[in-house]
């Protein structure tokens, strides 16, 4: 089968690869119908983490059923599934505490495991990790594609809103006007924020912000973005969105938050970080966030999706086939596309 | 009147300064009778932060009202008080919410404002800051000294069992051996916990951690602590009170927290500090805390210590007058002291 593998930096290539197949008897292997570039995806393809020629990689994913080992249950033969971008078992502690990113026997999709840039995965613990869509779904591309960010983007989004504790009412700050952040923004939204400011300073996403539910719009960097965030809110905004991962980022989101409010932080950062520990103390604001429980979070935004109240598919503002997946890295990169959709 | 007077770094002395006397409506005058030194006044007597000479200190106080403003209604002349560590309006956003420590007014008695290591004290909004104990108190030397901690270390002890989340059954850490960590061990233990592993390392201490309600104590330091935690809970503490403020003791916090855990922090910081968000984007790890908000904790706390479910007195190892706090401060110095009672 085909699938994506890195050879360099800026280089990936579609090859030839063996065929997904089940080792493990809770196994099932999906053909792969969409998949997505990340922005964590270009760390690697931009050769600012670590990896080794061959590599392939892609943990935002859905798919047909074409097979399940002898202990699948729940998951089908000819089901369309979709899949968080962590698998987990489903059984351990964390699983059943709602924090399937911590699962015990878990992981991330693409990092040394199976990848969903390719034409079909090996899909883990398939009853656990995997949720069949309603057969209503069908092939309506349109609801495929609002459903497809829930593999992450969207739940990273609504775990920073669940996480700074975003209620009806509320002031929030959203750092980053990516596709997180946007995911975000629409978070916020949903849970009931009067005003949400997203912070950004790309050209032409603020327009984009506001059609995804921003009120207003911070272009301004660093601490003249706080400094103005603080003015704007008469004191900085109860809770603060943090999508960006940077140490300039989280430390902006602890400067423009309310005393006694908290950042959701889901920007992936690298390692230790310089905090505002200072204020963090002096104000009582809370930090609280990280890999988002996407599994946990798939039944309540997947029902969202379905009755038509969240669609993020806007994120995804350009779709190649497998083949053409060079160019979908190289517009992320660029910064000419959001997110990538990729169609095996 | 007689205060406590810094005039050199290890050299307080007592002088006469004017009376305390009614500057503001809603001030009171209160003849204190009881005060502490509190661990962060070691901080300039060790010329550790800026002061300067001829400045008064102290944070930590009780006392009989002697006089009031003409706009102070419910404190009245003959009332005994106890006051939080920070005072504040009572009317403000922040105190409205619970957080008086970050009211818009308030501020920190004994930083450049009134102090409580002295004869007496103009009281800034006396009927918001202050709380009249119940006569029946009387002069009760054993309660009295049971409520005196309820001014700092026994709020923010609770504000770090509070702000990590500590539950019925759970597991807690406690890092620090000092009167906040022992405070803490008192707070979790209110709170339902049903192990309480308390690190620190001064000598003879576990067996005070025992008797403030620890159930194990760990006196390894560093990674090496954090090992010891993270193998006696089979993969960390639930919740993790970090009561030094140092950064190696947020690092320690953050590694042995299970994921999805909080730590509660009441450790003064000071400025920024490496914090390891890698580990707490990866596993979940929330941090909150800060400055503790005394005032709104004061009526559950005392109700606990007038029922007698609560007293946290024993941190009060040394007790000297006014004229020998030079001494009470030369034996938390130098550690022979938990914490000093002063008597004016």
């Amino acid at each position: 089968m085909r699938a994506a593998v890195f050879r360099g930096a800026f280089d990936i290539r579609v090859e030839q690869i063996p065929d997904a197949s089940i080792l493990e008897s809770t196994d099932a292997i999906i053909r792969i119908t969409h998949a997505c570039i990340c922005g964590t995806d270009l760390w690697p393809y931009r050769g600012q983490s670590p990896y080794t020629p061959g590599w392939q990689i892609g943990h935002e994913w859905m798919g047909m059923v074409e097979d399940v080992g002898p202990d699948v249950r729940t998951i089908k033969r000819g089901d369309r599934v979709i899949a968080p971008y962590d698998f987990c078992d489903g059984t351990c502690e964390f699983c059943r505490k709602g924090l399937d990113s911590a699962c015990l026997q878990g992981g991330l999709w693409g990092y040394g495991h199976e990848r969903g840039q390719a034409e079909a995965i090996r899909a883990r613990f398939a009853d656990a990790a995997l949720v069949a869509l309603p057969s209503a779904v069908g092939g309506d591309e349109a609801l495929l594609k609002a459903l497809l960010p829930l593999t992450d983007n969207m739940a990273a989004g609504h775990h920073a809103a669940v996480s700074a504790g975003v209620r009806p009412g509320g002031t929030v700050a959203v750092i980053g006007d990516g596709a997180v952040g946007f995911c975000a923004t629409l978070a916020a939204l949903r849970l009931g924020a009067e005003r949400i400011i997203v912070l950004g300073h790309q050209a032409q996403r603020p327009t984009l912000a506001r059609q995804f539910g921003a009120t207003e719009v911070v272009t301004s960097r660093g601490e003249q973005g706080v400094l103005q965030v603080i003015e704007m809110t008469g004191g900085g905004a109860e809770a603060v969105l943090e999508c960006v991962g940077t140490e300039e980022a989280i430390t902006m989101a602890v400067n423009m938050t309310r005393p006694g409010g908290t950042v959701g932080f889901v920007g992936a950062p690298q390692g230790s970080g310089q905090i505002p520990l200072g204020r963090m103390f002096a104000s009582n604001i809370g930090v609280r966030g990280g890999l988002a429980p996407a599994r946990a979070y798939l039944p309540e935004l997947l029902n969202e999706v379905l009755e038509g109240r969240l669609n993020p598919s806007p994120i995804l503002d350009l779709s190649v086939s497998l083949d053409e997946i060079a160019a979908g890295y190289a517009a992320m990169d660029q910064r000419q596309a959001i997110k990538v959709m990729v169609r095996p």
